[in-house]
């Protein structure tokens, strides 16, 4: 179960502190100009290391493509990519090897497999979804051959939220931050909970521009519910609003439905999907991620033989997960939307006519 | 398209106005007493024309099974079950056989496909959720066997939130109400939009207990992945939270945090699950729902020749698609928790050897 | 495990002496023409009770279509058809209910699930491939579209080979007999072997024309391993060859490359398909049936409590499978070939850009 | 499509000329031992460059694990392991970049995807089948903790049959032959078409002693369809054989069906498989592997410009694929029954109580 998707997946493998991490892509049509640069700038906003805001762990997250390309260009085989790690701290984890850290995965994993890595939390690290956005920016390959567009940002942190969405403000914005006029608040309370030992919560959106109609396979799979499934696949991800999300449980149908002209849809409620199927508008998706788990007050645990001990760690952590994160969420929506893209050639009698005409 | 899960797995048919529909459980272990009476009773929860709060629309919704089921156990083979539809009034229909009615899949339908089903919108329609009920019976009976437990109700209604959560007064509630205190202003909500032929949106919890720690294949098939993806396959669902969901993102870590004792976790925050894997604590989620697209109030729509016209509904329509849509949130969480069940079991090689042992 | 394909894909459901049995045909593209008599006319090629060669069983194996189709034109939702068993004689099978009929699956099913319906074999009867030619059926229309021509004929009973293949024959052939000069002695054998209450095995040829180059998905989805897969899924096949098969490993390389010319390949050892893919040449494949494992001779077997017994049959089968087996290879055929025609639609980029061309 | 299985699954990547090849193995249970001195010694056997009767390209095949185990044992996470190519001289194919060799995948290649790796068949070579059977070691390591055994060897090689089947001979045997008798004989075909600048076929026999019942699950993953799925995909093979295969086509039903006894099985002419499910008995299956479609006399054929144009290949080549190929195809056996093994976990009630019993 470390695949995704269906016609364009991909698998990933590797741990936190293994020798390296790395995916396979699987369902690239061929033909798809491959520019490495472009899959190494993905994984660069990604990288850890780079302020004050993300963990101090260094790692060049350089990646390298070991098949499925030739002469640049994708072949309709497996691509394959690989990350080595460069900076494992293992020592770090060895006052932990027995604890289970409250809010992480070391206690389901350990009483699910009866064994783990516990070198920085091993598989269930996030420092796995490097090889999703090397995966993700293939992926973005192929959608910009059809000018989708995907963009993210932060638009929530620790409560504070934005009020206007200026994605060119992300490019420049060491917390990609959607609002620069509360920019400042939210770097000021992640400072103030990583002084403390702390950390925050925050929240990421997602657009696609020019999506076209027609991507989502109804009844399960549908666009929003593999959205949903992607986004709540990125650790510490605890709820997806779609369009207007929450909001739209709370108002009237009339004011809550989108009215149809000619010139398209009147207003955008539904975030640009109607029936699990995109309707050409902008989509629009929040990702909620948790406050960090990882922190340096003590806390109260138990260990794999079930002492019940205190728990002080040590390491190198994100004050808050959803900066870095809200690059992933970016990726798994280009994924998402890489499948469905592939999956609605087949819709129609007449998509399929168009391919075998000789 | 039409199937759910990997191990337990269901398919389902079937239009709104169509013959019939049903679906097809597949994976279900052989030697599951299966009580049809059970099954009926889970369809009788969702079906429409009970009372006020629902449509009018009159359907016995009957469920027969056509395979599968030996002597009143399941055989391990595939068990189908069908529905037939009784109270198709097409005629409802007419008017609006060529416009895209606003909040509905009209518009992506005839887009993606080139032809629709216009009566009732088809397979898009609600009713399809008849066949969920009808194969999370049979997850419901499985899962039973192990004493796990899934209970659901309505928390909101139009803004109105619960304050407590009371199980059992779902059971005499007409719209499954969680808290009697604010049953009365619910009701009035919906009626009143209903009266002004507007429509309101609402919420569903869900609560699992008894659920055995393990459940959920990292890293992409995560249980909460999957719950999201379930519950956002729902008609008109736009939000899904884990436990405490968006609430999760604006506490510190800290706080968000569920620290660990000998007796168990000292809080939920979590709702269960950790590192898309089952804890042991009980899951809780809310769906949300938006209100009714379904509205008798004149809105702007266009045509499939793309003539800018009015929509002026009729037909029968539930005001509020939150209440019959908890019992098929509760029946989708049973679908995936019995798949995930089933996944779990191979887990360890430990698990491996305990079956094969002669 | 009751579904077949990825993305023209169909889930069957049923049992020899149930109520009903049918599919659900998945992935069908919107606008497929659908004609019910088409489909009607592949049942009856296949239904039992129609000579001599062919068990006494009657069923009309009516189809009925209950849903993914709409004003005679397939609309891309899920299509549902059930056949309902009529002459179900249930106590022929009384004296065998708790014996494991050699040849059969009587011991594999009662081991692997502790529980059986004994009744015909149950699931394990070819009766369930009544469902396969119903959704192969479906698939023929879609492949029609593309003028692919698909046919099948009987090219040996009882080790009496054709030496010539003539598809015209089979049309009035009561065996579907590929060669006219041996048909006789091939109904003879067939004859002889039922009267002496025993059974003979036989071979289908399957042959397509006009197969588009390009489908089969390496490495693990090649057209020649999926056609296997789908011909060996069929009950009592034991062997599987394309195009030469065993002939190609006992001839020199240079006698079994297909060299190439402007015009085409100069020979057709390789059954149309190289590296797992077509090549646009006729396909080939022959399936081996064994003999009927039901004959009416006693023979020893033990039972569900271990006692050794002998089991003596009653019933009505088929004295040679492979005559009705013939059509449900063709129609599994079909099914590999609509599933493969879907996934290639997305080998090369130009092939996307075609279909979202606006 | 570069996934083989359900549960216990692998997904390989790597072209002939290439970096490197690999696989990610998903699905292990945590727990098993992992012995990376087994592992090479799985692909020391297929290796390149052992003797006259195969290529002389050199390659060390040295594997490495770069995640999924930790400390000694499988972990439940996914294993990957790659294995770079250190002899390509690429330089061989240069003049046949733009021709389609006969009996290759090179013209199929090409008119799928439009653009190929020409270099040594790029992904369609047989070097793919090194990361099988790295694949297919792990899958043996969990079948060993069941004392499952695999065996394979060769029992004909250009039609020279072996008669009697001794797997303790393939050991010391070069050709792997299962009859030291005629041992010589198909050496000296071999090297007699070698010389000639031609190729030889062969077949290889796979037989599984102390296989479970109860592994295959019906009706579209049979034991049986899957095996047979499995061989096919492998390069070269044209026709698959289970039990008898062939002759229980030309036998009377008494004589093809195995009578039961309290001991077992009488006879074992259905090659341990009924109905699609493992009875316990040893399986048997013959695998057909055609001749090497390189060879060194001079044929004709058409370039990428559709010039016609003769075809004169240079570079190492095995003079008989089937000796090597009866590696992977073990290989191949042991992942189909590792895949069949986790799925029939969940085949009764029964199993999932004792695993989730406390």
């Amino acid at each position: 179960m470390n695949t995704f998707g269906h016609r364009f997946r991909f698998t990933t493998f590797g741990e936190s502190h293994g020798k390296a991490l790395g995916c396979i892509v699987d369902g690239v049509p061929a033909g798809v100009k491959i520019d490495i640069d472009f899959i190494q700038s993905e994984m660069d906003r990604r990288k850890p290391g780079l302020n004050e805001f993300a963990t101090k762990r260094k790692e060049g997250d350089v990646v390298e493509i070991l098949s499925g390309v030739f002469e640049g260009y994708s072949t309709g085989t497996s691509i394959a990519m690989i990350i080595f790690n460069e900076n494992q701290k293992s020592s770090d984890y060895s006052n932990i090897k027995d604890l289970f850290r409250p809010g992480h995965a070391d206690f389901t994993y350990f009483n699910k497999y009866g064994i783990r890595d516990y070198r920085g939390g091993g598989r269930s690290s996030a420092r796995e979804t490097a090889a999703r956005v090397a995966a993700g920016a293939v992926a973005k390959l192929l959608l910009n051959e059809l000018n989708i567009d995907i963009k993210s940002g932060i638009c929530e942190i620790d409560g504070i939220k934005a009020s206007s969405f200026d994605f060119k403000n992300t490019k420049s914005s060491e917390i990609f931050a959607l609002d620069k006029s509360v920019e400042n608040a939210q770097k000021e309370a992640i400072l103030k909970a990583k002084n403390s030992h702390n950390s925050v919560g925050g929240v990421a959106l997602i657009n696609v521009k020019n999506c076209p109609i027609g991507l989502g396979e109804p009844i399960y799979h549908k666009l929003d519910a593999q959205i949903a499934n992607a986004m709540m696949s990125i650790n510490a991800v605890k709820a997806v609003e779609i369009g207007d999300g929450i909001e739209a449980s709370r108002v009237l149908g009339y004011d809550n439905n989108d009215q149809i002209r000619k010139s398209g849809f009147k207003t955008n409620h539904s975030g640009g999907i109607l029936g699990g199927i995109s309707n050409g508008d902008d989509i629009n998706v929040k990702v909620y991620f948790k406050a960090t788990p990882s922190i340096f007050i003590e806390q109260e645990t138990i260990d794999i033989y079930e002492n019940e001990v205190e728990c002080k760690l040590k390491g190198r952590h994100d004050p808050c997960v959803a900066i870095r994160g809200s690059v992933v969420a970016e990726s798994m929506m280009a994924l998402v939307l890489a499948d469905m893209l592939l999956l609605n050639l087949s819709s129609k009698v007449e998509n399929i006519k168009k391919v075998y005409a000789k």
